[in-house]
C-alpha cells in the first residue's frame, strides 16, 4: 500500500479473484451488464478490474474493508499500523434507478438507505454515515421529491444511521428518468469479525431470514405490465440492528468468527449468491428446494411473470452461512427480530464438487443452480 | 450523537446555518436547482436539510469531518472518544453528468476522480479511498467505458488515492445519457487544521491559484452550439498534492492553521464560492477585478458567450483565505507547483460590510459581486 494504509486480513480473496479471471467481448453495454449476473460479473471483473485494479477492489466483496489511522503512530512487524492507533472501516456504494421509484412497501429512498446499510452490516460492521448523490430529471415533482426524502429520513432513524454528506444535479428533461439516488456509506468494526464470501466451510449450516422474491416481484407488478391484484409488498429494510444481534448471540454462543459468509441477495437473487460463495469459497453448497421459503402469492406471480424466485432480487434478507454448532440457537434469536421472523436453515456446505451450487428438489433429485444468465429483471434497484 | 462517534468541532458552522435558512416553495425542478447558484442553495437548505436534517449535514461545507474510534476506548469528559484511539476523516460525494463525456483537457472520468478528491483535500484532508457508482445507458459503447476508466485510473495515481468498492447499473436507451458517475471519497486528517468557510478574519489575503473559467468556457465550446476555434482545455486536476504542499509551507512559517478557508470555486464559479465563505464568516472580502487571472482566450470566449468569468465552473484550481503573514511566501511556494504556477493574493477580507463580495473594477469603482442567480451553465460537471 503506498499511502501508509493497511488493508484487512481478507488478501485471501486476490488470488482467488484473480484466478476466475473473465476477458470482456462485448462491444456495447446492454442491460444483462446491470443484472447482478454472469455478464456484470464479466464487466466488473474484466472491465473495471481490469483498469482499476489495487488490492481492496481485487477481492470483488460488496464492500471494502480496510484500517486508517494516524500516521504517527508505531507501525507492527507486520506493516499494519500500531492496532491501538487504527480503527477498521467498511466502506461501500450503490446506485438505485429502480422504476417505479414508489411501490408497495418503499420507496427509491428507503431501498437507497436499506440497500447501502445492508452493504455495510453484511460485512459485520455497525454503519454509521451515508452520502447521498442525487440526479434529478428537470421537471421532477417536489411533492415526489419531499415523499423521497421522507422515506430516507425513516429508513435511516430505524437504522440508526445518519446522511452527512450529499450533492444534487440536474439534467435536462429525457436525459435522466425522475430521479436516481446514489449513496455511500461507512461502517465501523467493533468487534472481532471475519465475513467472507471465501470462509464457507464444510459442513458449515446455510440460514436464510426469510421469504424469497418480495421485493422483485412487486417491482414487476408495480410496473402494470400485468393485470395483477396482489398483497405482495416489497420486503426494502434495513437489516443491520438484526446482523448485530446475530454477531451478539453467535459470540454468546461460541465465538463471533462463527458466522462464515452474510450477504443479502439482491440482484441476481439468492441463486447467484450462493454461487458467488460456492466460487469463492470452493465448495459445494447443497440446499433444499422445500425448505426454501416463497409467499404463495410470489410464487404464482412469478408463474405468470416467467420468474424464478432463486433468480429474483430482495432488498431485505440476508442469507448466513455458519458453523453448525450455533445455526439451530441463531435461528431462533433472528425469529426475535421482525426481519428475521422466517428464518430457517435451508442448506449445508459440502466438500464436492467445488464452486457449484446444488438444488434437492421436491421430487428428491438434484440439479445444479446455476448463477444469473442475461438480464432478468432491468432497473430493479 | 445517537450512534456513539462525535462529530469534529466544526458546531459553530450549524447556527450559522439556522439563521439563513431558506423557504423551498417551488413545485417542480428546474436545471437552476443544479446551478450550485442561489436556487440550489433553497434546494439544499430549504429542502434536503430540512428532512434529513443532523449536526454534520447542517454544515453545508464540502465534505463532512467525523471521528471514528474504538467504543471501547475511554469517553473524555468533552464527550468525545479517547483522541488516543479515534481518527478524524473527511467524507464527500459527488454526482458526474458532464457532457460532452469527452472535452479537451479531460473527460468524465479524471473529473469524477479529480472532483471528489479536491472536496476531500479542501478540509485538510489526506485523500485515501474513493468508491465509484456508474449508470451506464444501454448501448453506451465499451470502447468509451474504457477510455473513461483509463482515465479514472490515471488521475487516482496522480493523486495517489485508490477506487476500493463500486457499483455499476444500466438503465434502458433513452432513460439516461450516455453515462453517469458518482464517486464519494474518504480522507484522513494527519494534521491539526482547521479549515472552515466560517474562519475567514479580517486581514486575511485571498489567494487564488491560477486562472478563471477554463473548465467551464471548455464544456460549452466543446459542445459545439457556436463554431468557435480556440485553444482552451479544462483544468480537471486533483488538488490534494498542491494543498499538501500548502499546509506544510504553512505550517513552517507559522502554524498549521493560518490557512483559514480552503474551496475549489466549482460550480457557480469564484463568485458563488466567496459569497458562501462571506456569509459563513460574516465578514466582506474585497476582490481586484485587475489581480484576476483570466485567459485572454477564455475572456474572449465568455464574451461571445455572454458568460462572466467569475461565475464560470472550475475544476482545477483552489481559493484559498490566509493570514497576512504567511500570504506572500505561501504564494510562492504554491508556484513551484504544475497546479499553482499563476497563483496570486487577489483581495483581501474587511470587516464591513458584511456578508458581502465586492469587486474593485478596472475603472476604479467597486461593485457588488452577488452569487449565480438562475441557471447558467447545465451539465457542467
Amino acid at each position: 500500500m503506498t499511502n501508509g494504509f493497511t488493508p484487512s486480513p481478507l488478501f485471501e480473496r486476490v488470488e482467488r479473484a484473480r484466478r476466475r479471471k473473465h476477458k470482456f467481448k462485448d462491444t456495447h453495454i446492454t442491460l444483462a451488464h446491470g443484472s447482478g449476473g454472469k455478464a456484470m460479473h464479466e464487466l466488473v471483473e474484466g472491465l473495471f478490474l481490469e483498469y482499476l485494479r489495487n488490492p481492496l477492489l481485487e477481492m470483488l466483496e460488496d464492500q471494502a474493508v480496510f484500517e486508517v489511522g494516524k500516521t504517527n503512530g508505531a507501525t507492527s512487524a507486520s506493516g499494519n499500523i500500531d492496532e491501538r492507533n487504527s480503527t477498521r472501516l467498511a466502506y461501500t456504494t450503490d446506485s438505485y434507478v429502480v422504476t417505479p421509484i414508489f411501490f408497495p412497501g418503499g420507496d427509491i429512498g428507503r431501498l437507497a438507505v436499506s440497500g447501502t446499510v445492508n452493504d455495510l452490516a453484511m460485512s459485520g460492521a455497525r454503519p454509521l454515515y451515508l452520502s447521498a448523490g442525487f440526479i434529478l430529471e428537470e421537471g421532477f415533482a417536489v411533492e415526489d421529491l419531499k415523499r423521497i426524502l421522507a422515506s430516507m429520513r425513516a429508513a435511516a432513524e430505524e437504522a440508526n444511521v445518519q446522511i452527512v454528506t450529499g450533492d444534487t444535479k440536474v439534467v435536462q428533461k429525457g436525459s435522466a428518468d425522475k430521479i436516481f439516488i446514489n449513496t455511500s456509506g461507512i461502517g465501523v468494526f467493533e468487534s472481532l469479525v471475519h465475513i467472507s464470501d471465501a470462509r464457507a466451510q464444510v459442513g458449515d449450516q446455510v440460514i436464510l431470514s426469510g421469504s424469497l422474491g418480495d421485493h422483485g416481484t412487486t417491482i414487476m407488478i408495480a410496473r402494470g405490465e400485468l393485470e395483477l391484484e396482489t398483497d405482495i409488498a416489497s420486503d426494502t429494510a434495513p437489516l443491520n440492528l438484526l446482523v448485530r444481534e446475530m454477531l451478539d448471540e453467535a459470540s454468546r454462543l461460541a465465538a463471533g468468527d462463527a458466522i462464515h459468509c452474510l450477504r443479502d441477495p439482491t440482484r441476481g437473487g439468492l441463486a447467484t449468491t450462493l454461487n458467488e460463495i460456492a466460487l469463492s469459497s470452493e465448495v459445494c453448497i447443497q440446499i433444499d428446494e422445500e425448505r426454501i421459503p416463497v409467499r404463495e402469492e410470489v410464487k404464482g406471480a412469478c408463474e405468470i411473470l416467467g420468474l424464478d424466485p432463486l433468480y429474483v432480487a430482495n432488498e431485505g434478507k440476508l442469507l448466513a452461512i455458519v458453523s453448525p454448532e450455533i445455526a439451530e440457537p441463531l435461528v431462533a434469536r433472528m425469529k426475535e427480530n421482525v426481519y428475521g421472523r422466517e428464518a430457517c436453515i435451508i442448506g449445508e456446505v459440502k466438500a464436492e464438487p467445488q464452486g457449484i451450487v446444488a438444488m434437492r428438489t421436491g421430487f428428491g433429485g438434484t440439479r445444479i443452480v446455476d448463477m444469473l444468465v442475461g438480464e432478468q429483471l432491468p432497473r430493479i434497484c
